[in-house]
């Protein structure tokens, strides 16, 4: 099944087979200061620099999201968004828990973008589908609904199942829902990602639909977060995961070596590519910090 | 299944859904210069210094190897198990292609031994599963036969139902076996990855047998080679692996990180104890490099 999203360059087609897409997650304000900085203070070279960055280390498709207290979202996704599609080729993957937001960006978003997100909740089922039948958008479809995160397998791909149900009855195609499995922190709950994984193979195994994953969630509270974010991934790659939201800078070497261990990346350009581009992005950080 | 091993001190048992157990693999002169000088050199003190090293990183089992052109191997097998045995709990996995040096360990060694390796081949079922047998051991099965390593997972998984096949003639029960998938370099075949992992995952679907596998040949050739067995290590830990011939100082933050993913580490308690110990050896080693 193919998920094809895009910007004003090139398509990017999201399938199983193929090597996993990286949307990148840096264009948030969650956690990082300098970006929130950077929205209060209307500094959009700064946020542009930010998403040039997140293509130039790898990421193919660039996550937007624009929330932060006592911001004008909707003016932000919609001032930012049409900043974007002017700079970068890739598509856009529209981030905000409100429908206002996501309409705003998606009105100006050139393309095909990717809505984040969907739930199995009403309200959101109600609210979201519309905007992605008429905009002809793909969009993620989180595992939850009104009863919360449901705690099996089983019944997390019972929400994949409705959710896929409502979309058809609007005419989205499943290829364009994107599924996903919720990583949820393992500190927390140490069967946490054995769940999600699992989830993860039911989804593919019985409705073959993309999926992704925010994957950095998942270790929460941990020492060492990389290793574990990595393994992570590789695992995850093996259970169904077609596209993550990550930081291509960080992750991508275990991607790029997932990929080429799942039989993914013919004769290994792909993993020989990523390597030298995170060597002379390394070098060329290094050259910076020195002058 | 359970495979238990035995040193001279408590038993280890390899199973699914329990942590991998970490079978150290440095113990080997191949391509280690100082190893195979202490071998010509009669240096027994630095053997055993490398061996209590592979058991402080966390391994569980200790892979022996002495094989070196002009060396008398079976007085060397002989002496150093000897020694191993007086000197470390662990269980050992006993590591050469020749018949007599597996039995002058074995003969010597305490508890129960893992054989290193027999395969499909006929000369080597004929010789190696009797050694087992006789003293009761358990001992490895290569997915190879005479002729060569087959393309196919199902080829692959031929092999294994031989190789059990052929054992349980002699009395050895399933649970004594232990597959090993053969991990290929994947920079000279890019589907090797993908091929091996399929093969576990079939003798784990079909046989519900152990598997081990020695990680490190897959990244051969490649530039970042630790990511690359990392990110294998964690695939095939997903596919039935539940013991490896591993460097526990470089490869056990992602082998604990992959079972904490699996559910396999309750309230993450081996990924902590091991990050700490890992960080202790680090500041350890960093002592004696300043003094």
């Amino acid at each position: 099944m193919q998920t094809t999203l895009r910007g004003t360059g090139k398509p990017v087609v999201i399938e199983a087979g193929a090597p996993l897409v990286m949307i990148g997650e840096k264009l948030n304000p969650t956690g990082r200061k300098k970006m929130a900085e950077a929205l209060t203070q209307h500094n959009l070279d700064y946020l542009l620099e930010l998403a040039a960055g997140q293509v130039k280390a790898g990421a193919q498709v660039l996550d937007v999201n624009v929330g932060l207290p006592g911001l004008d979202a909707v003016s932000w996704m919609k001032e930012l968004v049409g900043r974007l599609a002017e700079t970068l080729a890739a598509p856009l993957c529209l981030d905000s828990p409100d429908p206002a937001v996501l309409e705003a960006g998606l009105a100006v978003a050139p393309g095909k973008a990717l809505i984040n997100s969907v739930s199995g909740e009403e309200a959101r089922l109600e609210r979201i589908l519309p905007l992605a039948r008429d905009h002809h958008a793909a969009v993620i479809g989180l595992l939850m609904d009104d009863g919360g995160i449901p705690p099996t397998p089983e019944a997390r791909l019972r929400v994949a199942e409705k959710i896929l149900e409502r979309a058809a009855r609007l005419g989205i195609p499943e290829e364009d829902v994107v599924i996903d499995g919720l990583a949820m922190t393992v500190a927390a709950d140490s069967q946490a990602g054995k769940v999600t994984l699992e989830t993860m193979r039911l989804v593919r195994d019985r409705l073959g639909v993309n999926q992704n994953l925010g994957a950095s969630n998942i270790s929460h509270g941990l020492p060492d977060r990389p290793v574990v974010n990595a393994a992570f991934l590789a695992l995850a790659m093996g259970s169904g995961l077609t596209c993550a939201i990550t930081d291509a800078a960080k992750l991508s070497p275990a991607i790029r070596a997932a990929d080429l261990l799942l039989g993914r990346d013919e004769n290994g350009m792909g993993y020989i590519r990523n390597y030298r581009l995170q060597q002379k992005l390394l070098a060329e950080s290094a050259a910076r910090e020195a002058s």
